[in-house]
C-alpha cells in the first residue's frame, strides 16, 4: 500500500549546518497557516525508544560498534514509522521529516564506511517501505558548510547536530575534530543518492539566504499538494 | 576471515524448556575441567547494551513493534559479536552460545511472522559473518515441551525464557498465553533451519535424561576439537 496515498511525506536532508531544521520549521509554519495538517519529525526522537537510545549513546564512554549504532538508530526509526509517520499519513497529514533514512546512508554508509548493503538492509527493515514522496537536499559548497559550522553549529563525534555552540566550545574545534574530509564525504554521498533517484530527490542551493531557500522549499512542496487545504480558514492542529 | 580459524564457536538452540542453559553449563564445566579455555554467552546480555535493552523491553508498557524489537536485539548481538565473541575466538577459546542468531530466525521469523528477508538481513548485519561451526538443536515433541514448561519454566510474552516460575505464577498459564501453536511453530522453524544447513546443524533428541543429552552434546563438540587442550593439567580460566 502506498503510504503517501492519503497524506504527503516530505524529507529534508543535508550535511551539518545546511539549515534543515530551520527550513523544516518554516515550512511547517507556512503550511499550517494555510490550513494543512502538518507533522514535523526529528531523528532520533519523537518516540520514547529514540530518547532512550539517545541517552544511552550520550552517556556511554565506550563508543558503540558501527553495526550496533546502525541497528539502534534503525530500531528507533522503525518505531517512528509505525507509531507516528504511518498513522499521520493515513490521517492525511503532511509529514515533514528533518532527516530520515537517507541520513543513515550518507553518514553511516557514505562517510563512516559501513557496507552499502548493510545500511540498505537496515533502512529497509526500519522504513517498512515508507519513503518520502519528495526529498529536498540542501546542498552547498564545502567552504560554506565550514563557515556555517564555525558560526552557528557544533556537533558531536558521531556527526549529529548539537545545540548551537557555546562561546568556549566553538564549532571550529568540532569541525576540526571530524575533519573537512568527513563533511566532504557526507556531501558527496548525498549527491550520489540524489543522482541515483532523481524522481524522489530535488537538489536545492542551500547557500542562499534563508528566506530565498524557504520560498523554494515551499514551492517544491506546494506543487505536490492538490487542491485547497482541508480547512483553509483555520490553521490545522497537529495530528494526534 | 574465518572467525573459527583459531577458536571454536558452538551454539545451542531449541524452544523454551528444551534444556539449552543446562546443557551449555554442563558442557562449559566439562571442557574447562579438561583445560580448554571456554566462554559461555547468553542473549541478550553479556554486553552493557544488551542489559540496557533488556531493561527497556521489560519496563515499557507498550510493546515494541516487531521491526523495532528485531533491530534492537540485533544491535545487542552486534556488540556481543564484536566485543566478546570475535576477540575470544581470536584468542583460541571455545565459545558456547546459549541461543544465537538462529533464535531470532525461529522466533521472530518463524513464529511471529516478520519476513524471512528482514530477519536474515538483521542477522547478517549483527553477526558480521561470524557463525557457529556447529549448532546443536535440542529437539523434542510438543507434548514434552509443554510438560517441561509447565513444570519448570515460564517465559515472557515475547517468548524469552524467564527464571523458573514462582508457585503463584505457574508456567502453565504462560504456556496457555502463548499457545501451543506458538511452540509448535518455533519447533518447526528450527527443524527447517537444521534441514536447510545440515553441515552446520546437528539435531539431538532433547527429551532424553539430562546426563544422556549432555554426553551426546559433549561428544559432538569434542570431535571438533583437534589435539589435546592447551593446558591439560590445569583448568583454564575464562578468557578476559
Amino acid at each position: 500500500m502506498d503510504a503517501n496515498a492519503s497524506g504527503l511525506f516530505i524529507s529534508i536532508e543535508g550535511g551539518d549546518g545546511a539549515g534543515k531544521s530551520t527550513q523544516a520549521a518554516l515550512l511547517e509554519r507556512r503550511l499550517r497557516a494555510e490550513g494543512w495538517p502538518v507533522l514535523l519529525t526529528h531523528e532520533p526522537g519523537g518516540v520514547p525508544l529514540g530518547d532512550y537510545i539517545r541517552s544511552w549513546v550520550k552517556s556511554e564512554d565506550a563508543p558503540l560498534t558501527p553495526e550496533a549504532e546502525l541497528l539502534l538508530f534503525a530500531a528507533s526509526r522503525a518505531e517512528l514509522v509505525n507509531r507516528v509517520i504511518r498513522p499521520a499519513l493515513a490521517q492525511g497529514a503532511v509529514v515533514i521529516a528533518d532527516r530520515y533514512a537517507d541520513s543513515t546512508t550518507a553518514y553511516q554508509g557514505g562517510a563512516r564506511g559501513l557496507s552499502v548493503k548493510s545500511v540498505r538492509a537496515a533502512n529497509e527493515i526500519a522504513t517498512g517501505g515508507v519513503w518520502p514522496r519528495r526529498t529536498l537536499l540542501l546542498d552547498m559548497p564545502l567552504a560554506e558548510i565550514q563557515r556555517r559550522v564555525q558560526m552557528q553549529f557544533s556537533f558531536d563525534e558521531t556527526g549529529r547536530i548539537e545545540p548551537p555552540a557555546r562561546v568556549d566550545d566553538p564549532g571550529e574545534r568540532r569541525f576540526e575534530l571530524l575533519g573537512s574530509d568527513f563533511h566532504r564525504r557526507v556531501a558527496e554521498a548525498y549527491r550520489r543518492l540524489a543522482k541515483a533517484e532523481p524522481e524522489r530527490w530535488t537538489v536545492l542551493d542551500g547557500a542562499r539566504p534563508v528566506e530565498e531557500v524557504a520560498e523554494d522549499v515551499y514551492a517544491r512542496v506546494r506543487e505536490l499538494l492538490a487542491g485547497p487545504p482541508p480547512n483553509p480558514n483555520k490553521p490545522a492542529p497537529p495530528p494526534a
